[in-house]
């Protein structure tokens, strides 16, 4: 997947992305929004086969939260996005799930796959992906200029079911200045696989949303005057998906520590 | 999927594709190219249950000749592509294939579906829907205005593997005069799930085709001086993969033979 031809900044990005693996390997344990910039980051969900389908069909029918950029499948642990990653160990913090309850936050999930040795794991696009060529622009992303987690939200807008799963969207939210959203669409429109053009603007109530101070994940973020609440497809609909569905195990990454792969960003850019 | 409003050339293409299909339901058999023009036209593959997740694996991997656009579970032959559509019946012509070779054509699959009540179906996009954008911008495709069905090729090009289902890649082919295939290039680009841009351009000996004049699928056309030959990812590839893999059994669609959906191609620009 990675490009054979790197240009050095990319190299360099490659780098630190294996850097920030190692270290979360080593134990850190920090979200991942402005690390190894460039560099494609993945949510995770692994489930055991017997689920494997019902999720792949679910990511399919909800492809803007959903979009699959890997499957590995069980026995494996590697990934065609990484070089010699480990997904068991290389995600700063993992979540655990049992019978579609939160059951525990662990920085290595080797345990879980011993316990489920069937585990499959999907690598699923991540808007991160899209803040470098954002910030490119000069288009702020306040949760990084504030050195947060980038606040996420259940809405009441129903995912696609697909098998015994069912959920609802979650949305990631930036404020975007009014004069800069239209921006921010066509920027992030050009990476449809890590989620693409935002699913709603403005009006959160809308979405189900009552207030933006209180995300549902991750935490809350300025927004000044004349800034607009801009709302993406967020990968973090599967861990609702498992919730609502009570999926009886699962591994997750914690929503906003991901996955950071060695594809630059530009490989997913149509 | 069908967007809520149409306008007065939409609803009049998707009154079209309804009696396209029920033509092909009542046994008219011919290639789709043209038909219903502004309609979403998808390639038709159809697996046994216990096939079914190597091979929506496979169309994970292989993104380009196989975008799934809807999956049909088994027991099923309705999907949320065209209302009231029978997959079985409302193609213009279906290839069988038992331990990977051609066993027949029929234009009524009905009773293959008898025969194996548990066939999974996917809705592969199809490069046929942006023919209408291609035509719109003045861009000459051949095999319409000869009145033809595209030529296909099969490749050299291995697709990534998947469980049991390996092949090559198979390509489309229009010729498109030099100073526009730049044009053609940007146009199918904003349908990814289309297809997307070509693969190849120019140059088919790299891709392994030794004359352009015997395609291994549809019919040849003309190619005048001055244009070039230009290749785009076909869905005709899960073909190539029951060939090569010895597929049990499958029900596909006959190459250029597509099944017509109602949803406007423009659902698909992005």
């Amino acid at each position: 997947m990675t490009a054979a031809v790197l240009t050095p900044a990319q190299r360099a990005a490659v780098d630190a992305a294996r850097q920030a693996r190692a270290a979360y390997r080593g134990g850190k344990v920090a979200p991942t929004a402005g690390v190894a910039p460039g560099m494609t980051q993945a949510n995770l969900i692994a489930l055991p086969r017997d689920w494997a389908w019902d999720f792949l069909l679910y990511a399919q029918r909800n492809p803007k939260p959903c979009p699959v950029l890997d499957v590995i499948e069980a026995g494996s642990h590697q990934t065609v996005l990484a070089e010699g990653a480990d997904v068991r160990t290389d995600i700063p913090l993992y979540r655990v799930w049992r019978d579609g309850r939160l059951a525990g936050e662990v920085s290595d999930a080797t345990p879980l796959w011993q316990e489920h040795p069937d585990l499959v794991s999907f690598l699923i696009g991540c808007s991160f992906t899209f803040e470098t060529p954002l910030q490119d622009a000069g288009i702020e992303v306040r949760h990084i200029s504030q050195g947060r987690n980038v606040p996420m939200y259940r809405t009441n807008r129903p995912c696609r079911s697909a098998g015994r799963l069912h959920g609802e969207l979650v949305v990631s939210m930036r404020p975007i200045a009014a004069q800069r959203v239209a921006d921010a669409v066509s920027i992030s429109g050009r990476f449809p696989a890590v989620h693409g053009t935002p699913v709603h603007i403005g009006d959160p109530a809308a979405l189900g949303i009552a207030d933006l101070g209180r995300p549902d994940f991750g935490e809350p973020v300025r927004i000044d005057p004349g800034e607009v609440p801009v709302f993406w497809a967020c990968g973090v609909t599967p861990q609702a998906a498992v919730m609502a569905s009570g999926v009886p195990f699962a591994v997750t990454h914690a929503p906003g520590h991901m996955f950071i792969t060695d594809v630059p960003d530009s490989h997913y850019h149509v």
